[in-house]
C-alpha cells in the first residue's frame, strides 16, 4: 500500500474545508447535516471524519482558515482592509451565509465553555495581529497618540463586528466605503 | 359577560411580552417551543395566540418593544447612550440571551422576504430617530461638518451592531466605556 503523501493529505483537507464552507453558508450550522456535508464536499462521511473529529471541529477548522487569512491581511494592511475586503464580497451569498453561520453559534459560545475556548483561540490570533499592526503604526508615527492603543484596537474590533452583523443580516453595502474611511481616519494621527 | 377593559388588555399584552422575552433569551428562537412559552408567560397557548398570531409575531413584537425603547433613548440622548445602556446591563444573562436570539434569526432575514420586511420596519424606526437626533445636533453646532450626516449615522449604527454582536457572543464588557467615548467623539466637532 503506497504511503499517502503530505501533498495529497493537504489537498484532501482543502477539498473538505471548501465544501464544508459552502455547505455551512448555504444551510447554516444546524442545517448542515452530515448528508449535506457529504454532498457538498463530494466525499463519504468516513473520509470526511477521518480528517476532522466531528462537525464542530469541521466548523472550527473553516473558521480558523478564515482567521489565518484575516491575520495575514491585518499584518500587511490592517483590520480596516479586512472590512473593505468583506464589503467587496458581500454580494456573494456564500459570504453572507458563512457570516450568518458564525452568528448562529453565538448561543453555544455562551453555553458551551469548551466550544467558547476553541473559538477564543481564533479571536485571539486576530486580536494579536491587530495589536502588532497598531504597535508598528504607532512606532511609525501614523497613529493618534491621545488614546491608548488598546482602546484603538477594541474600537477597530467593534467596527469589524458591526460589519459582520450587518452583512450577515443581508443588509446592502452601498456607500459603506465612506464609513470605513471614517473608521480608519479615527485611529490615525490628524 | 363584562367587557374587557383596554387596561386589562394592555396588562395582558405586557405579561406576554415580558415572559416571551425571558423565554427567547433563555432558549433561543428555535428552542422557545410553545410549551416553554406557556411556562414562561404563565398563560395557555390559546390565551397567548389570541393576542399574537404566531411565534414569529410574538418575537417581532418583543423586538418592536425594544425598538420603541431605543427610539426614545436615541431621541433624548443618542445612539451612543443606547450602547452605554446595553453595556451596563450586559452581565444579565437575559440581555445577552435576547441579543443572541436576534442573531439567530439572521438567516431568515436573508431567506424570508416577508420576515425581512417586518424586521426592516423596526430598523427603520431606529435609523429615523438616529437621523433626527443627528440633524438636531448638527443645527446645534455640536456635530462635525466635514463628513455627511448620513455617513455619521451609518458609522454609529455600525458601532451599535458591533456591540450587539460582541455582547451576544458573551464577551466581557470590561473597559468598553473608553471605546464608546471614542465612538461619540468621532461624530462630534473638535
Amino acid at each position: 500500500m503506497p504511503r499517502v503523501s503530505q501533498e495529497h493529505l493537504d489537498a484532501r483537507r482543502r477539498q473538505i474545508l471548501t465544501g464544508a464552507r459552502t455547505c455551512f453558508a448555504r444551510h447554516g450550522y444546524e442545517g448542515a447535516t452530515v448528508r449535506r456535508l457529504e454532498d457538498a464536499i463530494g466525499l463519504s462521511r468516513g473520509a470526511i471524519f477521518h480528517h476532522f473529529r466531528d462537525k464542530e471541529s469541521l466548523f472550527l477548522a473553516v473558521a480558523e482558515d478564515d482567521a489565518a487569512n484575516m491575520v495575514a491581511t491585518v499584518a500587511d494592511n490592517g483590520l480596516v482592509q479586512v472590512m473593505r475586503d468583506m464589503a467587496a464580497h458581500a454580494h456573494e451569498p456564500e459570504v453572507s451565509g458563512w457570516l450568518g453561520t458564525q452568528l448562529e453559534v453565538s448561543r453555544r459560545l455562551r453555553t458551551d465553555p469548551e466550544f467558547a475556548r476553541r473559538w477564543a483561540q481564533r479571536s485571539e490570533a486576530i486580536a494579536a495581529a491587530t495589536r502588532d499592526r497598531l504597535l508598528r503604526q504607532h512606532e511609525a508615527g501614523v497613529l493618534r497618540d491621545d488614546v491608548p492603543i488598546e482602546t484603538l484596537q477594541r474600537f477597530l474590533e467593534l467596527a469589524h463586528d458591526g460589519l459582520v452583523l450587518y452583512l450577515a443580516m443581508g443588509s446592502s453595502v452601498d456607500d459603506i466605503e465612506p464609513v470605513l474611511d471614517l473608521v480608519e481616519e479615527t485611529v490615525r494621527r490628524r
